[in-house]
Formats: structure tokens, C-alpha cells, sequence
């Protein structure tokens, strides 16, 4: 198994002026600080990373930028595009630039059928040669992948892991068990969601694909090694006292959560790609003290 | 009320080569035989026009080839995309084209708040001094404008109609009226949606923003005239008629079949945007087989 898809996988915002280019030393700051922390991996330029906002060359600077701050931690980067064409360019500039994996969401805008969703994905990894993780994000795409799709795409060499949303409690057991039962042995499976990623990994998920973890990553590391590790009620009790920060990212939405976070502990004054909005004021003071309150490392 | 939203909108397919390149003379005459049938307008660059796969460059090249075979009648341009500062240049290149108005989609990867849709709109309008009608396309966006929504939006000068998808028979006057009973008098209500729109037609829609009449225009405003004209036994009769061919769009999309059909009418062989795949042949073979069945025209 890959170890880039084993345990916690770090998602850093990607910063950026409000004409999306991209602040180079705002991404080697953060991206710094998660290998600082030794991450599983990191996950740059994922939905967080608003890698649908940021043209081909801005990715690509951001890849300069990380991929050297990040040292022997590997990285994952968003290839995710519209068009077939452009996610396989995306891929070729990641595997240029060193990344151990792309992550490829099904994005659409026309609806797509399974069979379109079969034959982007093994393009972009036949003419790339970028080993790819199934980006399972139904929120964002409103795709969602069955597990017979799962099924044919783990068959492709080159298809390397999926990260899937999380289930809510208690379905994990039963979401690992449907995929298990259908991919090759070994073959990773991991969950993004971080709410509800707890019981998933107690249930044996191969990986955490964490949005919080991408500015708290000792934090995001202690639930990783206890739910791992077999330490279900430590897990469990580190989750429960994350609860309101789950809170805000439920109303708020993890990435507006992040972007506020990021100001708030003073990595970065950069907004969210217009149209989405910065948190108010007052959503903003209820972060402040929520982080506060949580002492998140 | 401005005319153009008015009557028969008719959205034709932009083709262009596999890269993405707008085939310039396959656009003048497609838009060509519109204006040739007097269509009450030209919905250029649609979602059936693959406005979200086409660059800028591409969808420039588009209008410039379009406008002048248009003639006098309007032309309206789809100009959304996900960035706000992507739709202001978009709006702008529609309005230094000649476009009468834009059509706007709450386009979005992370998920839109109502507030950010509406900064959105504002913004693009502004920015570019292009008229702008709303375009309420959930099946692409997963966005829901709320009547709300559309009542604040519609204060807005510059901001002069919405497109909404038609909700299934008897739905329509209810849709209608709880439209009308937030905008301004005379604030045009349009309808997308061929299979369902012939009822909110005759309930009393401004406009039928057509995929079929993209293609089949003498057909199409043979129904539009008569829902518009208080003659619902005909069109609803007419209607009925064309219930193969809706068929066929509820099951492989209107946009894969008005491919297939450009082909099949000898207009154009070009493909949709890869990861959309053109219909294979077997479903291709019905779509010939229907439209020599209706003979529409």
C-alpha cells in the first residue's frame, strides 16, 4: 500500500490576491509548518486548496512552492478540471513537479454518466503517468461514486486509493465493508469529512483527509494515532472535544472556517476566491474563541 | 419588457474541436438557419452551448463569428463562470460584442450562500454595463434561486430577467405566480426545460429558452406561438407530438442528443467537450430515427 494514503493527509488553504495569484510564501509558511509537524502527507491544492479557482500557471507556482518546503513528506495535488484535456495537463505539471499523487475529482457541470466519469479518469492517468487517488466529493461535484465505479477503477494500474466522504455514524463499518468487498487487497481507502471521520477510522479507514488538519496538524495527529492505533475511547474523547469547531464547520463550512482560522492566528490576511465571501465579523469572533477555547495545535 | 425575453429563445450547440476550439463556421451556421426562421432571440453559449468547457478566447471567437449572422435579432450570451472577476471579463467581451444581455449562472465548486450569489450578480452587472438575466439552472450548478433571492435581484437595475427550469405540469402557475408576486411588473418569468414547458407556457411564461430550438426552430415557435397565443389545445397537441423526442432528452440528456442530431442533419460532426462522450450507436440510431419519425424542421 502507498504509505502517502496511510493516516493523516493534511489540506492547507492555498492563498491567494483577489486576482488568484497565488502567495508563494504564504503556501511555504503553511506547508511548512506540516512537515514541521510530520504529517502522513499533504494534500495541496485539494477543494480547501480551491484548486477549481486557480488557472493552470497559479497551480503550478503553487506546486514550486510547496513541493520543496514539503521535503520528505509526500504530496497530493488536486488535478481536478472541467475538461479532460486540462486535468491531463494538470497532471503532467504535478508529476513534473514531483508530487507522489494527484487527486482527481469527478467535476462537472454537464452531469455526467459513469462511463464519462471511467474514461476521464483513466486519460488523465494514461497520458499523464501520475498515480491518482478517486477524489470522491459529491458535495462540490454532485457526482458520486458508486462502488461498481470503485470497483472498475481500482482494476486500472495507476489508480492508487480513493478518498471517499465520510459517512455519517454509525455507517462507517458498512461504507468500508461495500468497498473492501469490491477493491484489490490493500488498496487504500480513505475519508475526507472531519466531522464525521472518528468512527470511520476506529472502523479501519486507511487514511484522514483533514481540512483541520491542514492548519492544526499535531491536534489532527493525536485523533489519527489513537484511532489507528486501537485507542478507540482516547479517539473518541479527542473528537468530542473538537465538537465545536465540527459545530462551525457544519454551519460555516470547513473552508470559509479556515480562512478566518489562518487570519486569526496570523499566517495570512488572504480571502476566499469571489464569489465566495469572507466570514462576517461576528462568525469571525465566534472562530477566535472557538480555537481559543480549544488550545488547537 | 425588454424583447428579447420574450417569445422563443433558441440555444444551439457551439461546436469546436476536440482542444476546445470553437469551430467558427459551424457557429454561423447554426446560427444562421436561427435567424432565418425568425426566432424571438439567440441563446448563445448556453449550458447547451458548453459555455463552461470553452476558454475565454475561445468563447470571444464564438461571439464575433455569431453576432453579425445574427442580425437583428438579439442575441443573449452565457457568461458564467466560477470566478467572479472571470464572469466581469466574460460579461464585458458579450457586451463589446453586441450581446443584448448575459445570462448568469450561479456557477460554484464549494457550495454558494445566498448572500455570495447576490454580491456575485451585482458585481458582474456592474462591472460590464451588460444587462443580465438569471439563470436558474440547478442541474448544472446546484444552486436554488429562492423567490427571495430573485426579488432582491431583481430590484437591481441592469439585472432585467430570470430563467427558470420548469417544474413538471401542473406546477407551473403556482411557480409563476409566486415569481410575479416579488418582481417588478412586467419583469420578464422565462422557462428552460422543453419537456416541461409547454404548460407554464400557456399558465403564462414570457419565454421558452429552448435546446430543441437550437436546431429545430420552425418547430419550436409552432409550439411558442401557440402557448402564447391562448391556443393551449394546439399546443398542447403539438406538444404531445414531441414526446419521443423529450423522451429521449429525460434519458440521454438534451445535450448529448442535439449532438447527435447536428450530426445526424449533416450541421456539423463535432463531439461534445470530453469527459462528455458523444452517444454511442445504438442510441444514436434512435435519435435518427425519432427525428425522421417527427420531421421537425
Amino acid at each position: 500500500m502507498p504509505t502517502q494514503f496511510k493516516g493523516l493527509s493534511a489540506f492547507p488553504i492555498t492563498p491567494a490576491d483577489p486576482k488568484g495569484r497565488v502567495d508563494t510564501a504564504a503556501v511555504e509558511k503553511l506547508v511548512g509548518r506540516l512537515a514541521a509537524a510530520k504529517v502522513d502527507s499533504i494534500g495541496l491544492l485539494g477543494s480547501t486548496g480551491t484548486y477549481a479557482y486557480l488557472s493552470r500557471a497559479e497551480r503550478r507556482r503553487a506546486l514550486d512552492a510547496a513541493l520543496p518546503v514539503a521535503g520528505d513528506v509526500p504530496v497530493l495535488v488536486g488535478v481536478g478540471a472541467l475538461r479532460t484535456d486540462e486535468a491531463v495537463k494538470l497532471a503532467q505539471d504535478a508529476k513534473a513537479a514531483g508530487a507522489a499523487a494527484g487527486l482527481l475529482a469527478a467535476v462537472s457541470y454537464t452531469p455526467l454518466t459513469e462511463d464519462e466519469v471511467y474514461e476521464h479518469f483513466v486519460t488523465v492517468q494514461r497520458e499523464s503517468g501520475l498515480p491518482l487517488c478517486i477524489y470522491d466529493n459529491p458535495g462540490t461535484t454532485h457526482f458520486r461514486f458508486t462502488p461498481e465505479l470503485v470497483r472498475r477503477l481500482s482494476r486500472h494500474e495507476g489508480i492508487v486509493g480513493v478518498k471517499s466522504p465520510s459517512p455519517e455514524a454509525p455507517g462507517g463499518t458498512a461504507h468500508l465493508a461495500a468497498l473492501r468487498a469490491v477493491v484489490p487487497e490493500g488498496f487504500p481507502l480513505g475519508y475526507s469529512g472531519d466531522w464525521n471521520v472518528t468512527e470511520v477510522l476506529i472502523a479501519g479507514g486507511d487514511a484522514w483527509f483533514s481540512v483541520m488538519g491542514g492548519l492544526f496538524p499535531h491536534t489532527a495527529l493525536a485523533l489519527t494515532r489513537a484511532a489507528q492505533g486501537g485507542d478507540a475511547t482516547e479517539a473518541r474523547a479527542l473528537n468530542a472535544r473538537l465538537e465545536p469547531l465540527w459545530a462551525l464547520f457544519r454551519e460555516l463550512s470547513s473552508l470559509r472556517v479556515m480562512y478566518a482560522a489562518a487570519g486569526i492566528l496570523g499566517l495570512t490576511q488572504a480571502e476566499p476566491p469571489r464569489p465566495i465571501l469572507p466570514l462576517g465579523e461576528s462568525a469571525r469572533a465566534r472562530v477566535a474563541e472557538t480555537l481559543k477555547a480549544l488550545n488547537l495545535s
